[in-house]
């Protein structure tokens, strides 16, 4: 008798994350890649875009055929860019299928905020209500019973998991302040001007500073953990480096909270994580690169007022494919971390 | 008759603040360097540190001695590392010789400040009172008149500039937040593993948070400043890049204090500025990188309660040496700018 | 009575070597820049485009209208992709202007030539009678007397300038390989999927092998300099660097050449040369970067039988606008080196 | 019945090349990693060392003792600096240990070439006739068989794959030249000026031009393959990036062999190599990140008598620790890719 293997699709291959999922899935025990469509590239083979699968695998991405993916794969993988895969959700969900969608498109609970920040109507929000937002180590338990995952945004995971024990623990009040840092491949395989190499290079920005369209989903996030009346401010920066993310993250102590109960309730709440480690110093991005690690410390002004926790993650894996997988593997019953043991490539 | 020169001369020539004097300097049409001390590299040929000197100047470090400097030149900048020119200022200065200092040494008016964060005594104290904070666009009318100029740090000339209109113009209140990003040129020449570039090549991460030594200098040029009870916390991170500073700072307006009016302040306190300037959207390091300007912007949060304001300057100009021509021609009454209008590389 | 001055126009403003050139030219005492076209942004203000020149210059891009260039300036370049300028150059020539254009429409000598390379008709060739090549170190007289220059290649000011010395004293035979590396500037302002920063950032490759459009441009010279029966042969590499070029280039030499013959050969050729510099060891690009030097230098094989040289240049100064400055301040009977003094930006 | 385990000891756990054993044989089905030394860093946690271990592994580096390695561990790997482990790896072998040696120390055939290039005696050169030079994929047969392995170098590595079809089919002829560049960590976690971030970022050169040690034991392997009169020439550069080695190879090509005969030599050498891929285009070094795989492509000059081939594979995978991982494999018996699955990490 063979191993278990199941049927995946990917909708949308030939972007950083439909090629980091492939990465992942094609090591993955469990799992047959049996459906890749990417419009774009339609007939073209995968090796040309992405050379590292030269000799790996030989495949020709498909145009999207509703028909045909449904026949082909039981679980699926949407990564499309926000707003163009709802339909194609919707229609995958309604013909039975497990799907775990990597776009902004079923992140936000709420319709009126969904449309005030994306200015568009939502022709899938009657799927909401069955969605459970795949941050893995918080909702583990409405995951394992989900049918449609939203795979939390890059940023939303850094700085939830960071914030998460604070707030759950009711250690932080009035104001969170996050300063976050992001390599370039958050914004994909996207040809612009601001992307190109020599714009990038040697340099440092922030943009869309306290208007990220990650600031309501974390902000829905950190409203369920704390219930609390907290203000969140939150301003994105652009780091010369291919992937990972490293966010800063500044809160207000109550009184009376100190080291050791900070260091407690982390160690309490991670301590038999797989993937989210605490460091006694400042973690680095390039320890978690090509991993599907958190790494998180935290400290303290020396007035006792102020906390900065740290969270590092590499955006392509812990912040998109590397949880994505994680999520599946949650929704089939199987062990957490398979197919996700990669350390930290380093150098 | 030919054109005015000063006879200048530069005490640690072997560092990066050094050889970037070297370079300004030299093309610099009212200076000539006629002294250049470099002890660990006494005898050796400026070109075999730094080729970017070949076929440019052929001089060979000396081993610093305190007469052949004063009989050498008449103006003296000393970029040594912290705490070891204390003696040789002093001697300069009682030879009735100008000088910029680079280093941290002359910063703090404090006597208990310094020896709290610098662990030792400062056997030159009674200079202090003498010394002028070299804070170009701030102090200029002190700085005319200095004999002894502490040339500013690099995180804290990038902060102050963009705290500047707030404080003296009493629109902020309760704290400050720093998340400062530095490339790594910041640390100058030095071997260390965290320095070599597997280590910081491709990664990010923050150090000395809440504990970086120019935090006192920045309060205390904060105080004066604003003369109010505000809070300051200062947590600094290394870029992947070889120059710039990026500081994003966070503070809380207060009531009523609109977006135009902070625009007229800035403008105001800048307009007239050379080398401060005031950009529509958030600047990048890159524009200012192997030149003296500083570039500004600001923006506040969705509900107007707070303001960040983008700082970016190039650490070892603006932030050190460029800082340093600016107020020697300050100091001797000339234009500004002379010797350093080199625009930003970029790319 | 003030400094004389010469009015400027750039044709071609918003790509790299223009925006060069305007940044070199800004500094230039005897020059005002009165004209600056850029048909894709007019109307755009240059600063929105390149930040450096925030408060340092307020010019909106023009519209090339010819009558107008004419009437604003007496001496042009024209910074404009391969095929798109002819006509502006002949118009320009014919109205008596002097023109340095940095295209490679004027670089070859032969009809056939050019249309194999570039596989269209040449609608001005009859300029190319008139035109001189160039390079400042080898061709001054002629340039001297030019009313149009071709202002060489990046890579082909890198290589025939290592080459010249060998080539005019007959010290090498049979073949030339050229293994060159560029920084990703080299290709300008593209906004193309291979330019993109995650494509290029720590990454390398060839590209164009044997097969480049700078290589008849460099037959051609090497040609004139050697008037031998050698066989050349190149390939370039895309290096992960924003600026500079290395050209390692690869010969036999002749029976009996050794070590202090080339030696003085090099010296005696460049020993005057403002910019071309023989260094004792291997030069590095960052030496030379924002610079218009030019570094050699040279080893042999264990054998005897081979030489390596080493040409190290900043494409974007000495491999386009600042050759291009040079060109024009010898075109003016000016000294070479005026407004060209920066000294290499290192770190 | 469980899995079958080898126990695997690593003298040298403190290097790049030591982390990189660790982090691939932490995820081999069929090791045990059951002793790891370290003498610098005896004491120390490896997570204090390489965050990215954190939580995976809990492991104090031991000092070296030959006794308690005997007893703990029944295959090692020798990861030492060049010279300081040849009597640890004699005391292994006598012990009866299979031994795998990262170093140079056992790679030449021939003592005195040894010596001439390493300047002082061998003191196991005994050993050397029992050592098999552990190019995976040319000397499989001779690995299985083998107790001691002598790894080859990086360079090496990518330069012998490269041209061994070319030479054991006798296609070339006279000259070998290859322009190599290299990633900063193949020097390793050495702290010197050379490799600090500001010296190597934005920067390129070529280093031991003609001259350097990786030399003799290439043209050992040369002169093994095709047994022919060629000479072979090596300058090698080093590249601004972490991980890659680019070998662009020249040579010339005997009389009437085109690309087809060329095409189908490399196509059947390594049709079935799990590892060697043969690329219609040039390799970039991104694509081979974090894998054991070698990519290659070759191109012909357009007057059919100069071959170039482009070798790219990681410097610490492929050019050393996969290599050593894939010669264990093969000494054991086991599947040549068991724990070298990893895709290349692009981006």
């Amino acid at each position: 008798m063979g191993v278990f293997k199941i049927k995946v699709g990917i909708i949308g291959g030939s972007g950083y994350t439909g090629s980091e999922l492939i990465k992942i899935l094609l090591k993955h025990p469990h799992v047959d890649i049996t459906y890749i469509s990417a419009n774009k590239y339609a007939g073209e083979n995968i090796s040309n875009l992405f050379p590292q699968f030269e000799g790996i695998i030989d495949y020709t991405f498909k145009k999207f055929n509703m028909d045909e993916a449904i026949k082909s794969a039981d679980f699926f993988f949407t990564a499309l860019p926000h707003g163009v895969g709802i339909e194609i959700v919707s229609g995958l969900v309604n013909a039975g299928k497990k799907v775990i969608d990597l776009s902004a498109d079923f992140r936000l609970d709420d319709k009126k905020t969904y449309e005030d920040w994306y200015k568009k109507e939502h022709p899938g929000f009657d799927l909401i209500e069955k969605t459970v937002y795949g941050l893995s180590e918080i909702y583990k338990e409405k995951i394992q019973k989900a049918f449609l995952v939203a795979n939390p945004g890059c940023y939303s995971t850094a700085i939830l998991l960071g914030l998460f024990p604070l707030l759950k623990n009711k250690l932080i009040e009035k104001q969170i302040i996050v300063d976050a840092k992001s390599g370039i491949s958050g914004a994909g395989r996207k040809v612009a001007q601001e992307y190109i190499y020599t714009k990038v290079n040697e340099n440092f920005k922030a943009y869309s500073s306290f208007n990220h369209r990650h600031q309501p989903e974390i902000e829905q996030e950190i409203n369920k953990f704390g219930k609390e009346n907290i203000d969140f401010y939150f301003i994105p920066h652009l780091l010369p480096v291919d992937r990972g993310i490293m966010a800063t993250i500044y809160s207000d102590l109550k009184d009376g909270v100190g080291y050791e109960e900070i260091e407690t309730v982390y160690k309490t709440e991670y301590g038999k994580s797989r993937f989210v480690k605490i460091l006694p110093n400042e973690p680095d991005i390039k320890s978690v690169r090509g991993s599907n690690y958190c790494h998180l410390s935290f400290n303290l002004s020396s007035d006792k007022k102020k906390i900065a926790v740290f969270s590092a993650i590499d955006n392509l894996v812990k912040g998109a494919s590397g949880q994505a997988v994680q999520n599946m593997n949650i929704m089939l019953g199987m062990e957490e971390n398979i197919g996700l043991k990669n350390i930290g490539l380093a150098p």
